[in-house]
């Protein structure tokens, strides 16, 4: 093979550092265990089978004995950093140490929430796919199924044209030199944004949607458990 | 007890017009069982235990003698009318049927979607109270979890402050008089509209948001019938 037709290799950086006490665990989100298998490894072997081999977890930095034995079982291999107060932080932590493993290397950067446990491998590949036909910044999305209505600054409400709306899924793609020129304008202007394709978007990068799956939903609510299980025993 | 002291009547028009085809069903959607029980008699069952004393069906026409069969197994008394084309017509089809019943009589209507068959009753009564107290128009909500984009006339697209967002459910309440002259405006200027609730808007009336609740969630898709089967089961 050649260089050039070489494909780039696919990493992924899953932020984990989420708290679980909106779902009344006592442990990290993470590491809630649904079908006896926590969130996090669920979550890194939908990413392995989707085509990403290696992964940078970013934990909270208290709890990192309980996930280095809970990682002992990763489906791939796995760098584990700490993460920071927020999610831009911890981003910005795992893509630090990428580049202590990786030098300048290109890469496809799978950004993943470690929560969105049963995303389906082929939405993963669909991802790392957009990203090496040469989209800057690649998101799955869903449609909206319910109306949406936005609160005013004056306390009302209008509804918004449902049609035009996605909600927006990870793992989210990038090249790994756009999402890092990315972290570090924000990090120097100090810019807050919520998720990473719109730190793509500030440096005017163009925003790639692709189809995601209702499976990739966040666990976020005791509901959402509820599915989780269920999705893990048909899973036998 | 005196007349004005008296609360208004509680009654459900509870859209059942939807086909099955979603989810892989050759009935309706609404006859659709889960845990043994149809989503209708399901919705029913949480009006009822919310304070509907009444309810108007609307059913898809060519499905009648399926729906008086499941039905006389509901929970409540209930009168059952032909839908329409759109949502719209099959809600007035209700609201017609309503006032063959009831002449000028003031009820709080509560207008529900069939396949939101986990609403909890404390939702269900929350809306009818807020009605009581003076609301004109009232929609369950809950926050919005995922990140959302709109997608822009050029194809482009561009994030929307989800803080300020709200997902939309039902029941739906008004009073009888304001959902039924806002229906009847609708019908004579042609306008289409998505909910009830933009259907009282269109006459200038205010909506009140209320909490509702993700178990409130529409029955659409496979996925939505794991959960649906998982908290069927948690149930009992």
């Amino acid at each position: 093979m050649s260089a050039p037709s070489t494909p780039e290799p696919v990493v992924a950086i899953v932020v984990a550092a989420g708290s679980g006490s909106r779902l009344g665990a006592s442990v990290p989100k993470a590491l809630v265990e649904v079908g006896g298998v926590p969130l996090l490894l669920r979550s890194l072997a939908r990413l392995a089978a989707g085509g990403a081999q290696h992964a940078v977890v970013v934990v909270p930095p208290d709890a990192a004995d309980a996930f280095a034995a809970v990682l002992e079982r990763a489906p791939l291999p796995v760098t584990t950093v700490a993460g920071g107060a927020e999610r831009q932080d911890s981003v910005a932590a795992g893509l630090a140490a990428l580049q202590q493993m990786l030098g300048e290397q290109e890469v496809v950067v799978l950004i993943h929430d470690a929560a969105r446990a049963f995303v389906p491998a082929e939405v993963v590949a669909r991802v790392a796919d957009a990203v090496r036909a040469g989209a800057d910044a690649v998101i799955p999305t869903v449609p909206v199924t319910d109306s949406v209505r936005e609160v005013d600054d004056d306390d009302g409400s209008h509804v918004i044209d449902r049609a035009r709306l996605r909600s927006v899924q990870t793992p989210q793609g990038f090249l790994r030199s756009v999402i890092e020129a990315a972290h570090a304008e924000l990090a120097e202007t100090g810019t807050p944004v919520t998720d990473d394709a719109a730190a793509a978007e500030y440096l005017g990068h163009t925003i790639t949607l692709v189809e995601g799956d209702r499976r990739a939903f966040k666990v976020t609510e005791p509901l959402d458990l509820v599915l989780a299980e269920a999705l893990a025993s048909e899973e036998g």
